[in-house]
């Protein structure tokens, strides 16, 4: 999935039309607070809830645009192209299902090592797997050889439609609790917190990112001044261990105010936390900005912060044991 | 916890101000819905999420309302009593958070078969547990006791303050999702059903309980037209296994149109499915509304159904091996 040279980057514009563009098909997610995890995190939360969007994460919302604009190019009776992609979890998952929503075929080309509920959900909502070498390489060729046979590839962040459908979460949020300080959303390959980005700056609102110690590739890149392009990430939050893309580091320079580092045991203890007050299952990645609240007051305290929880979907498991306690 | 002859029952305008007397402590739970639930529902469900409230239930409005009504009774100057009652779980845990809202201890007699979740969830807000035998006279005898040394007892729902606090969830979801056919919600005690059937009522939305073939009192109460009040109850839905209440009863009476049963095996599978297509934790009593529409096309098939997701307060090891398949 190279990226084109000419790096077409989103705008405020494209976060709204993704919104109009994808709101039949796509949830719209609750607003949680509670005042005992406000204690607990010394700040006035508000969590976007994109764990209970369609498949279980935030990425049906960059899918559905990024397919639904497929559509809408197509000439006049043109048929519709099978999609691909690599994936080795929730992105597979919401393209499978908006591919299918939109009569197309999907293909993910998932890692043999993927966790077999990842597997079964791309399946589940009508997938068809390719199952690959855990290695970027092997990712990527199994990604080529489907784009030879003619499939349209859909890269998972570092996609102007995928940026600006992530972004309509926060477009949601900011509507439904006007006067935010903050908004927080968690670092990964960084689709999410760039669409986010974008629709918080259009409304004065400060963004901060999330990042795990161990797939601290961002947090490196801003101190660097240039996107750091190789990273062995070591973190339980199998969300964010991609490196950020290039439009996203682009939009992330301009427009997010720092990016702060949680480590693992914070991530494990914020899950907890979610589950004791709050009686939800969020996955390690959506825990971070949880950890980045408990952890940095002196950023935090006292503001009220909308904080974007990325998703659902755990191994049950290891969630179990973390919060069981 | 004797029933007062004279048995005074709530009415609409009382469910009307208990919302208003609740609604500074009480949280605004969402209202969930998803296309995939309802294709292996048969019906379109608009899910009211008390699994959401403080506490992990419905049952924090009822305490609320009864503790803050005492609060108003109270003379000027004269001290808050403790208050006291037995709960295998949800509604000690209620009771004990707005008695620390309040000022108020609270004291708690809980069977010691009780889930170690739900004793624990009593204590972290500061209710006292008092163990006792898992017998229905070991629970009165407890509470008598506590009683006599001054304490006020509150009913976990044959008491028309509690009947007119569950009632208030009814509103909140009938005023957000106009043009239901039908209003579902669990059947135990039968404080929440007969809340929501008097809300329901008023505006024209017929109500069906749900209710455990191993706890089905009040089904068969129904059919005998007299309360049945001796009953060995036998389910993993235990928020369901008491008793129907004698407020309770005459107003299901008068104003559910039907109690339909649901096995344990369906129950799990609604558990399931909660999971798989929602991402959220229900406990069995909850479930118990996902399985009726489950089991009962002829009732609910292809209507626009609003039910009541009761709590969340699960055994995390027995709700994994649940819906881990």
């Amino acid at each position: 999935m190279a990226v084109d040279p000419k790096l077409d980057l989103p705008d405020i514009t494209d976060i709204h039309l993704a919104r109009a563009r994808i709101q039949h098909q796509v949830k719209p997610t609750p607003v949680l607070s509670d005042p005992d995890l406000d204690d607990w995190a010394g700040c006035k939360l508000s969590l976007k809830c994109e764990n209970f969007q369609r498949t279980g994460s935030f990425k049906f919302r960059g899918a559905s645009n990024a397919i639904i604009r497929l559509d809408e190019d197509l000439d006049d009776g043109a048929p519709k192209q099978a999609v691909a992609t690599h994936s080795s979890g929730n992105h597979g998952a919401a393209l499978a299902l908006a591919a299918r929503i939109s009569g197309r075929e999907a293909h993910i080309v998932m890692p043999d090592d993927s966790v077999a509920t990842k597997v079964a959900a791309v399946k589940r909502f009508g997938g068809t797997v390719h199952f690959c070498k855990p290695t970027h390489e092997s990712r990527e060729a199994g990604l080529a050889t489907l784009v030879d046979q003619g499939m349209t590839a859909i890269h998972p962040y570092d996609r102007a439609e995928i940026i600006a459908g992530q972004g309509s979460c926060a477009l949601e949020l900011l509507g439904e609790k006007p006067g935010l300080d903050l908004l927080l959303a968690p670092v990964g390959g960084g689709g999410l917190i760039s669409g986010c980005a974008l629709a918080a700056q259009a409304q004065g609102v400060s963004v901060i990112g999330a990042e795990p110690e161990g797939a601290a590739d961002t947090h490196a890149s801003l101190e660097q001044g240039h996107r750091v392009d190789h990273w062995t990430p070591n973190t339980i939050a199998d969300g964010l261990r991609a490196i950020v893309g290039e439009r996203n580091f682009l939009l992330i320079s301009k427009l997010v105010s720092q990016v702060v580092l949680v480590g693992e045991d914070e991530i494990r203890a914020a899950q907890a936390a979610a589950w004791r007050y709050l009686r939800m299952v969020v996955e390690p990645s959506s825990a971070t900005v949880l950890a980045a609240v408990k952890r940095y007051p002196e950023v935090f305290s006292g503001h009220r912060v909308g904080a974007i929880i990325s998703g659902g979907n755990v191994l049950l498991g290891d969630w179990c044991k973390t919060v069981d306690s």
